[in-house]
């Protein structure tokens, strides 16, 4: 998508040579734009772990580039575990090595190296083009609710950041607020500042400014009273993990707008592509597991004082101790549909079937 | 309640000129521990609107001493105008002044004085009072809880501050805590950090901590993942007001937890003195008055640095903009029950007049 007029994907090879994988510092953002070079499998790994690159589909393409470095030392099977390990909800990671690794090498170095280049590659591409295709099936979506709205605004509330940021490009559940927008829909984000880590804030925000649609901040406690009031038309967010059954691990606090959701009757969809199902699970709440990541991210923040500095503060007493789960699970009955790449579906074992025949054969 | 050993309360009379109103600064909590005197209503309001002092009861009794201060020029009559304009949702701020009003007013000025400063310290007294007698009753929930955890803690979530900062002593929600503490029951708090002005980080943790319960800070994200895992066993906040039906406004957020725990069968308590109860309101979703405070809060937090100093981070690009509204409302379906200084009752309409008779009047 656009920064300041000029398109950009988060993630790509340097060219001529594509011996480094340049990325977009999420870190960074918003405060500072900022273009990293990654040469090796442990510079990808440290970008994974420190969230330089961060959600489901960025994490996968990045793992892919990361398998991609590892070919010009013939690692390819260490690669797979060291970046497998870096972190454990994302389904996208584990899918995106998998794979690398089944691509099938043979010939001379030279050779596999550029099988995995061609690979790596396709998976960056087949993710943009995936979630191109998510905004244009959640943009009908979007359309039939603006046919009521008669010229005011659609208003979206997302968590997290699903947005071309967490993705190659386009993103998943801001993939049809950006198709609506350049269609001259409409259309207002609420953002929930998704504490601790606040990509919302940090990150959707940021990009939907940059793009031109309207949004407004909020803290992640105020989408309950906002959809009880009527004043959230749907709810998108994205997606870490999908069961088979339709179960969805994303960002902590989903859950919550889930269930606030149901309650007031507003529709609440997930988008993803499908690299971000698992088939072979299916009880979403027992089975995915659940990243605990330092308490340090919820009780200090960084941001920018008004020196223009970055300062890291500290928001609790000096003795305080935390606990920090990255994500929850929202059970597929709280979700009104699925929004993929292939189409629409509701959240369950059969209409996802329907549309990803090909992984019947894990049923049972 | 204690701070490093010595007894506190969070509003008193400087003895012995009785001149001077002094409240503990909670603006400056958890980093800096500070007493402020407040000599004019002018203080007073100031201190309410600033959240020097903040909390259902606190904002009620700071009200009544600033009542007190305001006989001292005779002007009771404009300070009730002032005072109810600080702050619209605590129902507590306008029953306190009308209760300093309506105390009957005779003889000198210096009778009128008197009699003012015996109202405003009864009002504080009773508020501690009433927050005692709430500690009792729900001390009675948490020990049937701990019947059953055979030692193991007894876990509640809480949010915002409705502990003894935001009375004059014990707090709403806290007090059960702390009494089920002193008794040696085993008992830990899961505190929501409580975007944006983060009262449960800076002003829970801190006087839990002092007191010695144990607690983990949360993001206010996480607390429908710890429900769904069976992580709570009970959820107590307080209530900014509370309708004959039994709506309560609390901070906002509340609704979400309470919407979390009736998916999750977990019992959530509203716990409250009489003071917060609105009888001449009944649908809280529509009568309550819900305050929208500056987009500020969201967009900036106040921290402290590595090295020791207070310092405001901006928490989202520089064009971003926000919206901040400081409460919500919790209907009465979604409450277990009602902690109130005369025992606990179901959140119907029927079973608070039965606690509250003298309110039938407002019946219809």
């Amino acid at each position: 998508m656009n920064i300041e007029g000029r398109r950009y994907r988060t993630i790509w090879l340097k060219e001529p040579e594509n011996r480094v994988v340049q990325i977009i510092n999420q870190q960074a953002l918003p405060f500072k734009f900022e273009i990293l070079d990654l040469r090796t499998v442990e510079d990808v790994c440290k970008a994974i772990k420190e969230m330089y690159v961060r959600g489901a589909g960025l994490i996968g393409a990045a793992a892919a580039f990361g398998m991609y470095l590892a070919a010009f030392n013939d690692e390819m099977a260490s690669a797979a575990r060291l970046l497998k390990n870096t972190r454990p909800t994302a389904s996208n990671l584990a899918w995106a090595v998998d794979r690398m690794t089944a691509a099938g090498y043979s010939g001379s170095l030279e050779q596999k190296i550029e099988k995995a280049r061609i690979e790596a590659q396709a998976i960056a591409d087949e993710d943009a083009e995936h979630c191109r295709q998510i905004g244009l099936h959640g943009l009908e979506i979007i359309k039939k609710i603006a046919l009521g709205k008669k010229g005011e605004p659609v208003r979206v509330l997302t968590h997290c950041n699903a947005g071309w940021l967490a993705f190659v490009d386009y993103g998943s559940a801001l993939s049809p607020v950006y198709a609506a927008y350049d269609e001259g829909i409409n259309v207002k984000v609420w953002v929930d500042e998704t504490r601790p880590r606040n990509q919302g804030a940090f990150l959707t925000a940021w990009e939907l400014g940059k793009h031109g649609v309207g949004y407004d901040i909020i803290s992640d406690n105020a989408g309950g009273h906002l959809m009880q009031h009527g004043l959230v038309d749907m709810v998108i967010t994205g997606a870490d993990r999908v069961t088979r059954q339709g179960d969805a691990a994303n960002k902590i606090g989903t859950y919550l707008k889930a269930l606030a959701a149901k309650e007031n009757n507003v529709p609440f969809y997930i988008a993803l592509p499908s690299s971000t199902f698992d088939f072979a699970m299916r009880d979403g709440l027992k089975e995915i597991p659940i990243e605990e990541r330092d308490a340090s991210e919820v009780t200090r923040i960084a941001g920018k004082t008004t020196e223009g500095k970055i300062e890291t503060v500290q928001l609790c007493p000096d003795a305080a101790t935390a606990r920090n789960w990255g994500f929850d699970v929202t059970p597929a009955r709280y979700i009104s549909g699925l929004i993929t790449e292939r189409g629409i579906c509701r959240a369950d074992e059969k209409e996802i079937l329907s549309l990803y025949p090909e992984h019947n054969k894990y049923g049972g």
